[in-house]
């Protein structure tokens, strides 16, 4: 197999070691906070299900995240539950070093035979064009100097009515949304829906609460093949409480259809702590 | 054990069988469609967990449905992935025959220790006063003759607003929301809620595509333990494509707090036709 071209490609790779088993490294240029990205992991984990599925595109696929996840290698099995004409159902899991690290349910389709009828309520981002968007090299060098290395996997213009958070000044509303491109323009598809999900800071941010959170569950759907180009993202929450609050993120493509849902529950915020040992989930 | 008092707690009883193997009688009175009510399972599920686990609230379950369940016996699997101090995550199966019906995973926590903050965003569902909503008994004879079991297992006022269907006069806004209260006056519970968040028809209802629409993929997520009284129930959906719509539920408790939110992906409702065969999901 020639190396492939573009990073999210090459830092999802899969060894299969036996039948349904895979060996991952996960890359360290997706760490943020104290461990690796969830949306990172729940695309190589459909990686692993769509190697092994007779079905190609992930339709639904729910993760329960048991502890943080390391850079280094991993270790992914799946099993199939079902397999039908149009759906296959996988479990699927990834540990290190023999600790389980995420488990997953993951339904499999073919999102080209879908009925083609759609009537999306929702309405598209209301997004500035991209020259009126701020990039991470746009932010205050603070910022920039302590930005995780997931940050830098692609490029981010993030609305500027939702980005006060990165000077001190969070609107108090809990969205954020902005532009969303792969690096080495590496065209979305249904794998990187699913880190797209994932990929903005919490919303949690615009209430004034910074920090990461840690994924307990996240549900992902993909609901049509994106179009090539630039996504944008939605990002908000609407009940925090707890301890702990939902997040939904919706992925529109460039012709403006509403390509994939996804709702995690995270822990609130926790300061960043650069070194902090890691933190068992339970 | 005495046998229990309210319905919904003797229809979701469950015999151990061996450590964490259940089995459980699936009460034709859950039914709807072509087969029984998603939300019934999905809470017959978490109580195997729950009495298979070290902690005995849902926070998050997620289930993936394989296939058509049927009234009858039907067996429950549960096995740990991870237990820890404040968090139990278990993979949870219901098969009947042999075959498999549902698979999930489920943590659960202790509600009773999560922190007392609340910052809900999300608005309180706008109901008019139980007195001026609808129950299945006000609905016209041509409704009630063909309601399915599932609408008898609880009492159910739907918003006037929200009711255009059952009259043939959708209102083109996918929403339905209503007053929600068990049988017997079952008092809500986490178990309940799960319940809960599938008990409304599907809010494509209104928008003229009548018919109930088999679950796919239903995640639920309890934020809080539900005072007692009664439930007020919100359900939509923001993007009908490619035959399948996701459908958001929240639950809101009657000391105004948002207890559940759920989203499923289902497929888009097929007509309901009586004595139809099982229809295989893939």
């Amino acid at each position: 197999m020639s190396e492939p071209e573009a990073e999210f490609d090459r830092d999802i790779a899969l060894d299969e070691t036996e039948p349904g088993s895979y060996a991952a490294d996960l890359r360290p240029g997706w760490v943020v906070g104290d461990g690796v990205n969830g949306g990172y992991l729940l695309a190589t984990l459909a990686h692993a299900v769509r190697r092994s599925a007779a079905h190609g595109d992930p339709l639904a696929i729910s993760a329960h995240y048991l502890s943080t996840s390391r850079p280094g290698p991993a270790t992914l099995e799946t099993r199939c539950l079902r397999e039908g004409r149009t759906l296959s159902t996988f479990a699927a899991d990834l540990s290190q070093g023999g600790e389980p690290r995420i488990t997953a349910l993951a339904t499999f389709g073919d999102l080209d035979v879908l009925p083609d009828d759609v009537e999306t309520t929702a309405p598209e981002p209301d997004l500035p064009p991209r020259d009126r968007c701020f990039g991470i090299d746009q932010a205050p060098e603070d910022f920039r100097r302590t930005a995780p290395p997931l940050l830098h996997r692609y490029q981010l213009l993030f609305d500027p009515a939702t980005i006060g958070w990165a000077v001190g000044k969070p609107s108090g509303r809990p969205l954020i949304q902005g532009w969303f491109r792969l690096n080495d323009d590496r065209e979305p598809d249904p794998l990187a829906l699913l880190l797209a999900v994932d990929a903005l800071p919490p919303a949690t941010f615009e209430l004034g609460r910074p920090g990461w959170a840690p994924t307990l569950e996240l549900t992902a759907h993909v609901r049509a093949r994106p179009a090539p180009g630039w996504l944008r993202l939605r990002h908000e929450t609407r009940n925090l409480a707890g301890g702990m609050f939902e997040e939904d993120c919706e992925v529109w493509d460039s012709v403006g259809r509403l390509v994939a849902q996804s709702r995690q529950l995270a822990r609130q915020p926790r300061p960043i702590v650069t070194g902090d040992p890691p933190q068992p989930r339970g």
